[in-house]
């Protein structure tokens, strides 16, 4: 490996570096993190940037490890560094006739917006700043200038509380009898100097240091600790940034924008963050330093003032934006700063911003030939196209908590606005909806039969449970907002109402939740639909809007780039035909069970579940029979000429019996059994760990009835279809699959009954017959399954609880939260593919499924398919498509491009 | 591939055959099944045999396959063969001047006694037989020869009930006024004859066939049909034999034992297989045939009365026997026929026997210089070891007659001790067993038909039969209690009971039978443990039993054998003793969690779960330390110098706090909490699917008080015996780890307080902290946790639960069986490693241990530690040891001394 120096000079060769560095497989920003590598480059680039060198990640890592110690030869090469810098800048640290003052900063490979410690002024002290003062003629400046290094060394190095020393500016205003900062005098600021260092030595014991380069040191000691203090950690984890990869320590050359009127700083974006409108965007602050414009605390003025106030700079920093962008192929989030009519940068990096934005601009780019297409995919966070398809909450009405007072925030487990009264059962949900009433489903948590009410709700909101949970699984299912594990909120189900934030809420009452943020309101706080979604449709005043202009230009770039298919997890003919408009290729998981709880066909399922001989359950199957052909005749239906994968009966058979009494009373009625005779049925299909019990194809094996009945209501609807002139592509899959010969049994009967139909029809039909791979034992055996099967689908929700053991419904609010803290994981593996555990059975599963039959199709229907991180995975290990929720199609899209682009295959 | 026959001469060269074999790592039973073999090898040997030819296992795959179908060319090849049986004999088969009549007998390569069908006296025809009564004299013989041809045929072949022939000699009988069948007229069986025909016309439609080729294929068809007939495949199930192998089909000329007083038919062994005493042990019918003595029908007399009826018979017979035993180096089990004071052996096979009979051959057949240690070792299966240390009857109980009335003394057919209510069916002993009843099946006779309820019965009883009837034989084979040939004992199957002794027993009265000494006593005799475990212990009595001291030679040298360790599973100072004493070399699994049940312990316990503060908490665990430390100071000291795997806690919380209102009231009241907080409590702790919970590690990571305490005892009570000068070596094992930062997390604070005790104490003491894998991920990612951890013990019951998606409790009475059944799965994979499916994530896991960690120490711990199949398989993957629990000791030591002779690392 090619020697690497722990320091390195803004100016020094960086494409030499990166050469070295590509031959470790890492880039500049893996060493000198995000802003020395920029500065870098834009130094190199002869963009004027005050002069500086960079302390390296590695060195950070270092240090951590030997538990904060500076690495051998660290102090020679910082000084070795110093004595440089203070050749070119012809100053010294620490000279009173000619100081150099320095910045001392941190800097990771990942953007940490104000997460890490930031010195300024370093060089700093008595006889420094009188000398300073002379030569400026501008006390007021240079004091001001010290006041602010005692404060930060205070705070950053020795973790003073900086409410200490802004005391010390108020009181001396106070004694002044002034309220602003700036009016404060030269004088009064050299007292706030003296006051901080009594504070300092008072808080310590230890004078304030006066050597520059014991400053020094100890700063780059705290900024290197700063890597892990509690704000960094938090976020990392919520970020998803490795906790080790260190942050390098930028030392730069102080350049002063409160040197007076023809000074100043700013912060800037070449484009509009928020709508992605080609125009500098950004605040300028005159005669402040750069902390100012952030903490807010002047309001500044639009950048767009600074070509009025000083073109000719204006102009300059207008060049610079231009060139960056071109530089950089995106669009930049700059910090500047004007000393004395001479332009500065002090930063430049990628810049974040809002979905639409991230469209647009990656559109713009490309329309104006900054970028490839492929360039402009990777410029969109797959992710963030969640924000452009949910109906949003009107941002103004939101923030007004006098009208809709915020109760709480849960866990947001499917974005989207949604408001209604709120009621708390699933019928009077059915019943409000049917009255034309919006509603909104609350429950301590929802079960399969609720399914009824929460399709009619607006959304849905339970007191516990994660993001896995039921609620939150068919929410997003059904793209519905859900927002749940709300602990603070106390639902009483026999008074109707619940309790949070020492707020009553009674049925009947309005709530608005947002999926997105998790946030529960009091109110029907106003919403705006999702203009994408509007003009898919074929509204056409939607079709006319930016956000649907761009998103329709941008997808089809998605499509031409991926090799991974997209299909869609859909039950209905509605959902299934927005996700075609979403861009869906087919179903990859229609589920039936939610099928058999309407109102005329429960009661034939709990009759052939109780049945006690075959003739009562075939009965009870063939009056389920006209009811399910009904439901996959809709379905195939609706996506004509695409494949349409339908599960098979999945959940244990106790899910459909009545738990209580009452309800048992009802069943033992209709059935003509007596109520205890139900409560002994009931009772023995309880199971102890639901989970893992007999349920999927262990039914299909056991209790045939069912499957029949599904395999040949499947294909009488095709039949039917296909006489119709329509062309259905039926697939039948099997879930629960472990045994080889389970799946034998049940392909064996199937067949048969399809082509007992198909027969009897007299029409051609193209099927398949395949099975979900969702017990760890399915991925182990795969060359097995393989042979007798025509596709694989990775049910990797059920996966992932047997290979971790881990219920979510147990778990995931339990314990998973306590895992990520602890760093025990990086991310629940509900949320993301665990690659190292779950992926490897996968890999074997589709390395040992091809082997043993070439014509395996195999993808994934597990909610992980709409993940982005997920999807590039799965595009990896040689998937062939991905199947997900109708509004997360859009960026299984883009994820998918995004990973053909960086992985081709 | 060296091209095989499909059809075999007995005297062609078995030498050539076996070595085309051996090129394909075949055997020669592989190819003509076990019967076939045999009947080769001894032609070849010059052992009288009558001649004949069999038809390959191979042949009957094919035939299977093809859906019934004769492959090419089979018939041919058939007939070829008895043209050379015909040359040989000088007679020809359906010849009346010089007739050929041959038997067609399955024979598998395993032996599945009863299982399969056979058509005796084929070739028979009206012209065959007056002419062989012209030539013989003897015509009652001829025609009781042709109606049991006619019987079977009817039977085997084309499925008509036995009993409406039977009927035919019924009437017969009848109309001749006689009882017994030797009684019956040669005029009378005659007629017996053609009534039978008139039955197959009737039944059939058709008319007996003449053409004896016709009969001879239809016959062959229906023997390679029996291959999957229902009992064929229970019984291949029950004895876990693969389904494809197909039996093989032996045409073999008739001799008869039925031609007078110098004739008869026996069956023997070459030792007593109850005992295993060096003795000819069997029996002989004079002038019947085979199968008058299996079928228990006559009862026959002892094989040692030949020796006075017959001495020179007797003498070959024996010389015979002795020349077996060199040539299989094993005991025989024959069956043979005398006509007309001729022998002919007819079958040889090793021969079933119970353990105590199987360890003393195994030492004898050694002392006497037959066979070397290891195949004295592989003489025993090691499973049936557990019949040895099984209790037998509490002598002074036994002889208490006043409590135990003694009813009658039977055939001591398979020794063991068995109390259980009395069934008069198969059907009933299933069920009975289903709800967890003991029986004893109580039968005239048993049948194939009765296997499965012999399987579910304590014990078997039968009114007929001898030593070698079907009770006997599948009694022994299964280690089941059995006591035959009770004559005096008199059953009515209408009423319900039995009469013995003047006493009239009912169904579902206790009856005790004690297999070794015959007896049938009345009531539930109590048990005391075996003579084994009471030698071992150190009983001199028991030292002096033969079984004792044939086992203490035994086993030693399974020790000597072995590579693999032998610990065990025992949570009790009692149970560990007992294993030591069996063999164990330490404790692989002393579970901790059924320590918190003790009444001072619980509520200090379930304090500790319901706390709300760490001080709390806290308190409540310092409560439990001193119990801890007590319980493992006892189990370490009673393992002195050997290694205790200690668990930490493994099941959830919740299983300690009370479900029902009543008991949470009570624990209220003690925690001076509100009931209603408790049931919160309960209900928040509940889980919907406990098994993928919140338990084990995790616990150990959210909740660390119960860990923490738990270790501290564990090394307290190490470092005080270090103290008192034992030497104990305890091992720290955490349960349920799935992912490496677990363990990370549990193993730093385990040795933080590790060492603090040991500081404290001032001692030396050895340690180790090491893991369960169960959970599948744990496999997947084996060598991260590798890393940080000193041992693997496999959890395999929870990986086999996890890998296959199966709760035991919801799973193995509910569609395990069916799976069985169905032939999904050949055994429960909780009973036996399922090899290809959990086996695969074994290897995996201990490949990458042992990549990662070459020092790692790797176990099992599952209930499969004790299972001779799992065993052999962890040996092959290379685990350092098995444990189970302390019974299975002996088994696991013999399996792997098995493993080791079959696979040698």
């Amino acid at each position: 490996m090619a020697q690497l120096k722990r320091c390195y000079l803004f100016n020094e060769d960086m494409a030499a570096l990166q050469k070295k560095l590509e031959a470790q497989g890492r880039e500049l920003r893996d060493l000198l993190g995000g802003k020395g590598a920029n500065l870098c480059l834009m130094t190199n680039a002869g963009i004027p940037v005050p002069p500086g060198f960079t302390i390296t990640t590695d060195t950070c890592i270092d240090f951590v490890e030997a538990g904060g110690q500076f690495p051998d030869g660290l102090e020679d090469e910082v000084l070795d560094s110093l004595h440089k810098l203070e050749e070119q800048t012809g100053k010294r640290l620490g000279d009173a006739d000619n100081p150099l003052l320095v910045s001392v900063r941190s800097g990771a490979k990942f953007s940490m917006p104000g997460m890490m410690d930031t010195v300024l002024n370093l060089g700093m002290r008595e006889e420094v700043a009188e000398e300073m003062a002379r030569v400026t003629g501008d006390e007021r400046f240079v004091w001001d200038a010290y006041r602010r290094f005692v404060m930060m060394f205070g705070d950053v190095v020795k973790g003073i509380d900086r409410e200490v020393f802004e005391d010390c500016l108020t009181e001396v205003k106070r004694l002044e009898g002034v309220t602003e900062d700036i009016e404060v005098s030269a004088a009064g600021l050299r007292a706030v100097v003296e006051l901080e260092k009594q504070v300092y030595e008072e808080q310590l014991g230890e004078e304030f240091p006066v050597d520059p380069q014991e400053q020094l040191f100890a700063t780059i000691r705290a900024v290197f600790g700063s890597w892990n203090n509690d704000r960094a950690i938090a976020y990392r984890e919520l970020n998803r940034i490795a906790h080790d990869l260190g942050t390098a320590v930028n030392i730069q050359t102080m350049v002063f924008g409160n040197m007076g009127e023809d000074s100043g700083t700013g912060v800037a974006f070449t484009r509009n963050p928020a709508t992605g409108k080609k125009e500098i965007y950004g605040d300028y602050l005159v005669n402040a330093q750069g902390e100012d414009v952030v903490a807010g605390i002047r309001t500044p003025m639009a950048i767009s003032e600074l070509d009025k106030k000083m073109p000719e700079i204006y102009q300059e920093f207008s060049g610079i934006c231009e060139r960056l962008e071109k530089f950089y192929h995106d669009v930049q989030d700059m910090e500047f700063t004007v000393e004395n009519g001479k332009l500065w940068m002090l930063q430049t990096r990628n810049g974040k911003r809002t979905a639409l934005a991230a469209v647009k601009i990656a559109v713009d780019l490309f329309d104006e030939g900054l970028i490839t297409q492929e360039e402009a995919l990777m410029l969109v966070p797959p992710q963030q196209l969640d924000q452009l398809l949910h109906p949003q909450f009107d941002p103004a009405a939101r923030e007004d908590s006098a009208t809709y007072p915020h109760l709480t925030v849960g866990v947001n487990a499917s974005p989207g606005a949604a408001a209604g009264k709120v009621v708390f059962t699933a019928e009077e949900a059915v019943a409000a909806a049917e009255e034309g009433e919006r509603v909104v489903l609350v429950r301590h948590e929802t079960s399969p039969e609720d399914i009824r009410g929460m399709a009619a709700a607006e959304g849905i909101l339970t007191s516990t449970g994660g993001k896995t949970s039921h609620a939150a699984i068919v929410g997003r299912m059904m793209g519905k907002p859900c927002v749940v594990g709300c602990s603070a909120m106390v639902i009483d189900y026999d008074k109707g109402q619940f309790v949070a934030a020492d707020q009553v809420v009674a049925e009947g009452e309005f709530v608005s939740i947002d999926g997105a943020s998790g946030e529960v309101m009091l109110g029907d706080v106003p919403t705006t639909e999702s203009d994408i979604i509007l003009g898919l449709k074929g509204d056409e005043a939607a079709q006319q809007t930016e956000v649907y202009q761009y998103y329709t230009r941008f997808m089809p770039w998605a499509d031409e780039s991926r090799s991974l298919g997209v299909q869609t997890n859909a039950d209905t003919p509605g959902d299934a035909e927005l996700a075609v408009l979403l861009g869906a290729g087919g179903i990859g998981l229609a589920r039936t069970e939610h099928m058999f709880f309407g109102e005329e066909r429960l009661p034939a399922f709990q009759r052939m579940v109780i049945a006690e001989n075959a003739e009562e359950r075939e009965a009870a199957a063939a009056e389920l029979l006209p009811y399910q052909r009904e439901d996959f005749y809709g379905i195939l239906k609706a996506m004509d000429n695409k494949p349409v994968i339908i599960r098979l009966l999945d959940p244990p058979l106790h899910e459909f019996l009545p738990d209580d009494p009452e309800d048992q009373q009802v069943l033992a009625e209709l059935t003509g059994k007596s109520a205890a005779e139900i409560e002994d049925i009931v009772e023995g299909l309880d199971e102890a760990n639901p989970m893992l019990g007999h349920r999927g194809c262990r039914l299909g094996v056991t209790f045939p009835t069912i499957y029949r009945m599904q395999v040949r209501a499947i294909f009488q609807a095709a039949c039917q279809l296909k006489q119709e002139g329509y062309n259905p592509i039926p697939e039948v899959m099997i879930p629960v699959v472990g045994i080889v010969g389970e799946l034998e049994i049940i392909r064996e009967y199937s067949e048969q009954i399809a082509e007992e139909v198909i027969t009897q029809t007299g029409v051609e039909l193209e099927y398949k017959i395949g099975t979900m791979i969702e017990i760890p034992r399915a991925c182990l055996v795969a060359d097995e399954i393989a042979q007798v099967t025509d596709f694989f689908s990775f049910g990797t929700n059920d996966l992932t609880q047997m290979t971790f053991g881990f219920s979510r419904d147990d778990v995931e609010g339990k314990f998973i939260p306590a895992y990520v803290t602890q760093h025990i994981i990086a991310v629940s593996p509900f949320e993301s593919i665990d690659q190292d555990g779950v992926g490897k059975l996968m890999e074997m599963g589709v390395k040992l499924g091809r082997q043993a039959n070439a014509a395996l199709e195999i993808g994934i229907c597990g909610e992980h398919g709409g993940e982005p991180a997920s999807v590039e995975f799965c595009h990896r290990i040689g998937l062939d498509y991905v199947s997900c929720a109708p509004l997360r199609v859009p960026i299984a899209r883009l994820a998918a491009a995004q990973a053909q682009i960086e992985h081709p295959r």
